[in-house]
């Protein structure tokens, strides 16, 4: 045991790892907030201490319920990349651009780690920070990225990392999940719940990224690029948001056994001509009550990685909030300070080296087999479930249930719900294209697949 | 691009890292046909490619479903650490003791990294083998050791990192899962349903490891040392198996709103003095059919951990079988094919240096605080009822509901069920205390706690 208390010593005298702190929204305030509160087990786990030196946000007077008396402080957020008394730059600034993409490229041209819960920013220029992190041999960091505090970039990367990935899918923005299985709970409409979301903080004033399918498309392609050794193509993920549900389609689904949940699915998907093609959508699916997902409220997250070995791994946690988030940010922290002396964090943003990452073109949508669910509102007048369902046939597409029923709200017009059984895309795509401009039709359809095994 | 592709060059000329396989049942030849069929992608994600270069088991001759012609054959299994051509050492072979000891202490000393899937093992010998390994400078790894494929002690040990873990629980062992919810499904009795489990390959000839709890209290103590950084402490788990849970308990549960499932928890307890302990205990638990752990069925596993930052993270997946251990095997080798020019993971086995774990006296169990289910089968005569209320209002134990209901099996003997108020531990002990020897009672009550929030 001698040795083994010598060698205890010898990593407690380590000297700290030196955190330079950008950003002071909640996440940055809840990542000073879990330093301190668990400076001692930090530097047990990861052999050092983990000091915060310097922090650097627009507004150094803003009360963030945080002392940040002990830390330097920076006006210039793009110049503590520079400092010398900094080993990693955490970035928490947010948006793709801007001044948080000028400090990330500073910090890794500095030879500085970087940490980042930028999820936009790593879709769009995540291959390229991975590029420049290979080459100056320093670390590059995102789990907060990805589901806010469920390590599941490090459960793919790593925990699944002997698999082939068949399928990595799941429920990745709080908000539409807040929203949805509030819809569910309450049957009110979407527009209500948004605004009691926006009020209650699980939504911004903005809601655009969340409830459009944005922000879970950013996250998946960066799942995608993991699971399938894949370039980011976050221009690619067919992306639909959740603002066209209706409480009429949450019932409707409900009745028919599912929940409506937004999913991000990513998948290796070989075309009807054998060309290999990388899958990526972002949409509100029918969820079977049975399935895991089903029982996945409020704003958690949860992810599903399928591998070839492993089977059906599910991760799941709270996708948002300043401690979550946080923790995740300080775990790639600590991963950091437990392996700097090495070279091979650099290679392994993204599992494999940038070099490795195959342009995968995105895959084709109309050969996919599924069954889908598809809402018409129409107008209420004789013959025009003859005419849907005459254009359902024509297409080749088989109804498994139909059921039309009362208004839907606006006057003279009512809803025609239908479950498709198993069937290529192509069809229910060109059933819609041949009731498009119909005169019958009050509002354009809503299509939503419904999640198979 | 330069230096990235040089870099590049620089990972795939690494040499291979050299397996050696020890023991060849279902999940050692699970390990070959992973390691066979995914080899590519392996070796691009390890940075080198996994070789294995000897195998050895008792029986060489066995069918076992894989060619073993291409690797080097040791009879003598605990002799293949010495070998000059092995870098890692994976014993499958099972037990705590024996030859399975005999060959991961001399791979330590031989300087070998040693992966491995036998909890016992870890439970027992998880200490010595760490400290061995720091003192070597190898790394110990043993993610298949707990929940299968679910890269559970991965996601405690650095995903949850930052946080202090307030507690870790959840549904550790495969059988007692496929048993309870096949009972739940069928209404059928333990007894033929093992039976059936036993045929299925679900639970081996001799059960006991499984039913009793020992199999989950030996993870259970491994997630313990992790989560709190304790001292492994296997023989302080408080054990109770599945044998005793009848038809008529899952039924009485279900009319209540709840399941039951055999959980492990885990928790660092103080007790009524103040005095900081772990608590860990195994048992059936009635689970309220809304908690996330309600929907775990069949073989499954899964595993909640909160932290004080990350909140509630939920790890779910195959608990068992070829596939999914394989997984988790090849994911350990993965871990050190990419970090092996360092040595830090040679302290990680326990998240940290095995001198740092702290001995944690186990927890009193009288002061916690917890509704609890008690199930009597009793004489169908009057005045039993009576005396076991009366017993309840002695001790201080407040009835939340109860129920007398038909026969048990036993003629004359009736069953009567009861969920408690919250109240103390030791109280419910003190009710049974002053039944005990009863003759009203025909069987020892079964005490099951339900789970709470």
């Amino acid at each position: 045991m001698a040795d083994t208390s010598t060698s205890n010593l010898a990593k407690t005298t380590k000297p700290p790892l030196r955190i330079a702190l950008a950003g002071l929204g909640t996440v940055g305030a809840g990542v000073i907030k879990l330093v301190e509160a668990n400076a001692a087990l930090i530097a047990r786990r990861a052999g050092r201490p983990i000091h915060i030196t310097v922090v650097s946000a627009r507004d150094r007077g803003k009360d963030r319920g945080v002392d940040l008396s002990p830390y330097a402080w920076e006006d210039d957020m793009t110049g503590i990349a520079a400092r010398d008394d900094v080993d990693v730059v955490v970035e928490l600034v947010g948006g793709s651009d801007g001044p948080a993409l000028t400090l990330a490229r500073n910090a890794i041209r500095h030879g500085k780690a970087l940490v980042t819960a930028n999820k936009a920013m790593i879709a769009h220029h995540g291959m390229e920070l991975a590029a420049a992190a290979e080459t100056a041999r320093v670390a590059l960091r995102f789990e907060a990225a990805v589901a806010g505090g469920i390590p599941v970039i490090k459960g793919l990367r790593e925990g699944a990392a002997a698999n082939q990935i068949e399928r990595v899918y799941g429920i990745l923005n709080g908000t539409c999940n807040y929203i949805l299985s509030t819809m569910e709970d309450t049957g009110r409409d979407f527009v209500e719940v948004l605004a009691e979301a926006q009020a209650m903080g699980y939504a911004e004033a903005d809601p655009t990224f969340d409830i459009e399918g944005i922000d879970a498309a950013h996250k998946l392609s960066i799942l995608s690029a993991i699971a399938f050794g894949a370039q980011i193509d976050f221009a690619s993920v067919e992306t639909t948001g959740i603002s066209r549900i209706l409480a009429a389609d949450i019932a409707q689904a409900d009745a028919l056994g599912y929940c409506i949940r937004l999913i991000g699915m990513a998948e290796a998907d070989a075309g009807p001509d054998g060309t290999p093609g990388l899958f990526q959508r972002v949409q509100p699916h029918l969820v079977p009550l049975d399935n895991l997902l089903a029982h996945v409220d409020g704003p958690t997250n949860a992810v599903v990685v399928e591998g070839n070995f492993s089977g059906r791994l599910l991760f799941q946690g709270p996708g948002a909030g300043d401690g979550p988030t946080a923790s995740a940010v300080v775990a790639d922290i600590i991963d950091i300070a437990r392996g700097m002396d090495t070279g091979f964090e650099a290679d392994m943003a993204f599992s494999i080296p940038v070099s490795g990452l195959e342009a995968m073109p995105p895959a084709p949508l109309g050969h996919r087999l599924g069954r889908a669910y598809i809402r018409f509102i129409v107008a209420d007048r004789p013959g025009v479930l003859a005419e849907i369902t005459a254009a359902m046939r024509d297409a080749g597409v088989s109804i498994e249930s139909l059921i039309q029923k009362g208004r839907a709200g606006d006057a003279g017009a009512v809803m025609v719900a239908m479950v498709t059984h198993e069937v290529r895309e192509a069809a229910v795509t060109e059933a819609l294209r041949l009731l498009d401009g119909s005169p019958s039709l009050a509002a354009a359809p809503l299509v939503m697949q419904i999640l198979g095994d």
